[in-house]
C-alpha cells in the first residue's frame, strides 16, 4: 500500500495514458470524476478525437458518504476486481470487461458502458427492456453454479472461500439487511408516517426469527461466489445487453441470496409505481416487472438445472431428486432475501430512487407501505409459496388490497 | 518445513528431556511407539522413577495405513493442535491438554492419558460410565457455540474460517461418508453377505438424495469449528472424566455432524451388541445405550439453549423463537449425520470394532444389517422426527422388527 495516493482527475486522465494499452498515442484525453456511489471515486477518461473512453474507479480508505470517520479497507478494490474477472470468465456476455487491476492504488480499469442506462434509472423512466430480466438469471446461474461445489473440487472451492473473505463489506449487509430494521436502531431512516408499521415490524418475533434464519445462512452458507450487492443500480441496461458492475461486496455466501437481491429491486420498483406514474400507467408496468421476474426466476432455475444436470462433477450431487430439492431450496430462500430488501430499503440506511422520488410524503408513504407489507409477507410465507406463479399471486393480492 | 524429519523413539526420547519443560533433569526415561491410527506416529514417554508420562503425536507425510504413495500435508498437526487448544481454552474438563506444538516437525506434545480407556473399548467392554454422555453433551455445547456466529463478532470468526481451512481430510469425509457407500467404487469394503442391501441403498435415488443434502451442508456450513471425527474412538473416557482428542480433521462445518458423529457411534454400538454378548446381557447393555444418547441430546441441547440466551452477542440471533428453530435443525441433522455415520462404518473404507469383532460372518451380518437399517430410516425420517424420544422409538421398533 506504500504508492497508494488518491487520485484526481489529472492523476486519472496520466494514468490512463501511461499505464493503460488503450487509448492512441496522440488521443486528447479529458477527464472527470462522476462517482454518486458511498464508497469510491469514479472517473471517465474520453479521448475528444476518437470518442473513445474508459472508466477508472479507485477505492477509498473510508466510506465516502461518511467521510474518514468511517475506515474501509482499500482490499475491497482487490475482492471487486477478482469477483468480476472471475465472473468475466465465466459470463463475459453480462459482466462489465476489466482492463486491468492496481492493487498498489486500489484501481480498477473497466470498459466504460456509456451506452447502457443504470437497470434502476430504466425502470423509474418505465422502459420496457425485453431482455433484461432473462440476461441477468442467465448471469446468475452461470456465476454461482461455476463457483459453487458443483462445478470445483473441493479443494479449489475452499481456496476461492479464502480468497474472497470479505468481513467489511459483509457486516455492512448483516447490519442494514438483517438487523437494524428490525429494531429501534440510529441508523434507520424512514418516513415519519410508516411509524405504526416499523412497530409492528420490530416488535413481531417470528418476522425477526425469519429474518435471523436468512441472516445465519448468509453468515454461514458459502455456497459460491456472489456478487453480493446486485441491486438495480448495479446492473448496466440497453434494448440488447445487461452488464453487472461493482462487486465489492462479493464473497461465498448463499446462492439465494444474490438471486432474492436481484427480485427484491425490482419490487421496490413495483411497489413504487403508483408513486412515480398515472394509476393505469404503473398497472401496465407492474405487469411488466412481474412478467420480468418470472423471466428472471426461470431463467436462473432453467439454467441452473440443465448445468447441474450437465456439469455437476460431484457424483453425490448428480442425483435428479437431490437437484430438485436444493433448487427448490434456493428459490425459498431468494423469496426470504426479496423480501428482507423491500425492507431494509425503506426502514434502514441505504434508500432508493424507485420510492424516494416519490415526492408527495403522503403517496410514498402508500408505497413503503406496500414495500413493508410485501416483505414481511414474502419473509413468513416463503416455505408456503410453492412456485414463482405462487410469489406473483401474492404480490398481486396484496397489491389489490 | 526444512526441520522436519520422522522421529524414531530416541527422537522422541531426547525431545521430551531437552525440548520440553515437564520432566526432572534426573529422570529416567523410556519410549515407545504405540499409533495404531491411521495418518500419525504416536510415542509415549515416561520417567520410570515418577511414573510421569507424555504423549508425542507426529504426523507423517503420508496415510501410514497407506503409505508413502497417499501424500498428505503435515499441516493437519498445526490444525489439530490449534483446534485442540482452542477447544481446550473453551472446555479445558473435557480437552486433552496439548502442553506443545512443534510446527517444524508436525508434532504434538499432550498430557498422557492413560488412567483412561478409549470410548469405543469401553463401549465393547460393556462398561456403564455414568458420566461420559454427559460430559461429551458439554464437550459439544460448549465448543460450538463459543466458535460460532453467535458468541464471536463476524470479522473474528470469518478469520478462524480461512484459518482452519481443511481440504485434504475434509476430502476424506465428504468421501467416505457421503459418496462412496452410496454407490459402487473399490474403496468400499462391506461383508459379501450384505449384497442385497447394498444394491438396494445403492439403487435408492430418496436416500441418495437426503444423502446429498447433508454432504452440501458439510460442504459450505461454516457454522462452528468442529472437531471434525469425535467417533468413539476419539474419546478417552473413565468413571469421573472423559477429554477428547485426535483433530486433525477440524475444520469449520455444520453443528450438527459433530453431534450427530457421536450419537451414530452409540448407534453402532447398539447395532453389534447382539453379536458382542449374550441376547440379554445385550438387551441391559441397549438400554444403557439409549440412555446416554438421551443423556448427550439432552445435555447438549439444555447447554447450547442457555448459552444462546445468555452468551449470544448479536442481537439478531437474540430471538427466543429463532433459537428454538436453530435448534431443531441442529437436531434433525445430527439425527441424518448419525443415520451416514451407521452406513459408511458399515459398507465403507473405515469399520469399527465395535462390529468387526464379531467373529461369526453371519452374525456379524445380521447386526451390520441392523446397523444398515437404522441408518437408512434415520437418514430418511430425520425431519419427521420431533425430539430424542422419537428417534428412540425408532431405534427401538426397528431393533424389535
Amino acid at each position: 500500500m506504500t504508492d497508494y495516493r488518491i487520485f484526481n482527475e489529472t492523476d486519472a486522465l496520466n494514468y490512463a495514458r501511461q499505464e493503460v494499452e488503450f487509448f492512441a498515442a496522440d488521443a486528447d484525453l479529458v477527464s472527470n470524476e462522476f462517482g454518486d456511489g458511498n464508497l469510491n471515486l469514479v472517473f471517465k477518461v474520453v479521448d475528444q478525437k476518437s470518442g473513445r473512453s474508459l472508466i477508472l474507479k479507485q477505492a477509498l480508505p473510508y466510506a465516502r458518504c461518511v467521510g474518514e470517520s468511517w475506515p474501509l479497507s482499500t482490499d475491497r478494490a482487490r475482492i471487486e476486481a477478482e469477483v468480476l474477472m472471475l465472473h468475466e470468465k465465466i459470463c463475459p456476455q453480462h459482466t462489465v470487461h476489466i482492463v486491468k487491476f492496481d492493487r498498489d492504488l486500489s484501481l480498477i480499469v473497466m470498459e466504460d458502458l456509456s451506452d447502457h442506462l443504470i437497470w434502476r434509472s430504466a425502470l423509474i423512466q418505465r422502459k420496457e427492456l425485453p431482455l433484461a430480466g432473462q440476461h441477468i438469471g442467465t448471469y446468475l446461474a452461470k456465476t454461482l453454479f461455476f463457483t459453487s461445489d458443483y462445478y470445483l473440487d473441493p479443494q479449489q472451492k475452499k481456496a476461492k472461500v479464502a480468497q474472497f473473505i470479505n468481513p467489511e463489506l459483509c457486516l455492512i449487509t448483516e447490519d442494514l439487511f438483517f438487523t437494524d430494521p428490525y429494531r429501534q436502531h440510529e441508523r434507520n431512516n424512514y418516513n415519519p408516517l410508516l411509524e405504526s408499521e416499523v412497530q409492528k415490524i420490530q416488535s413481531d418475533p417470528h418476522l425477526q426469527a425469519k429474518v435471523a434464519l436468512l441472516k445465519y445462512k448468509f453468515l454461514n452458507q458459502a455456497q459460491a461466489l456472489l456478487h453480493g450487492d446486485v441491486h438495480s443500480g448495479s446492473v448496466f441496461v440497453n434494448e440488447s445487453s445487461t452488464k453487472v458492475i461493482d462487486a465489492e461486496f462479493g464473497f461465498y455466501g448463499p446462492i439465494a441470496f444474490d438471486v432474492g437481491s436481484v427480485i427484491g429491486n425490482l419490487l421496490l420498483n413495483y411497489a413504487g409505481q403508483p408513486g412515480l406514474s398515472e394509476t393505469h400507467v404503473a398497472q401496465v408496468y407492474r405487469q411488466y416487472l412481474l412478467d420480468q421476474i418470472r423471466q428472471i426466476w426461470f431463467t436462473f432455475a432453467a439454467e441452473f438445472a440443465r448445468l447441474m444436470a450437465a456439469e455437476t462433477t460431484d457424483v453425490a450431487f448428480q442425483v435428479a431428486e437431490y437437484q430438485q430439492l436444493a433448487l427448490q431450496q434456493i428459490f425459498v430462500d431468494a423469496i426470504g432475501y426479496a423480501g428482507t430488501e423491500l425492507i431494509r430499503r425503506t426502514i434502514g440506511l441505504a434508500h432508493v430512487a424507485d420510492l424516494d422520488n416519490i415526492e408527495s410524503t403522503e403517496q410514498r408513504a402508500e408505497c413503503e407501505l406496500g414495500a413493508l407489507k410485501l416483505g414481511q409477507a414474502l419473509i413468513k410465507n416463503a416455505s408456503e409459496l410453492d412456485d414463482i406463479e405462487a410469489v406473483i399471486q401474492c404480490i398481486e393480492k396484496l397489491a389489490a388490497s
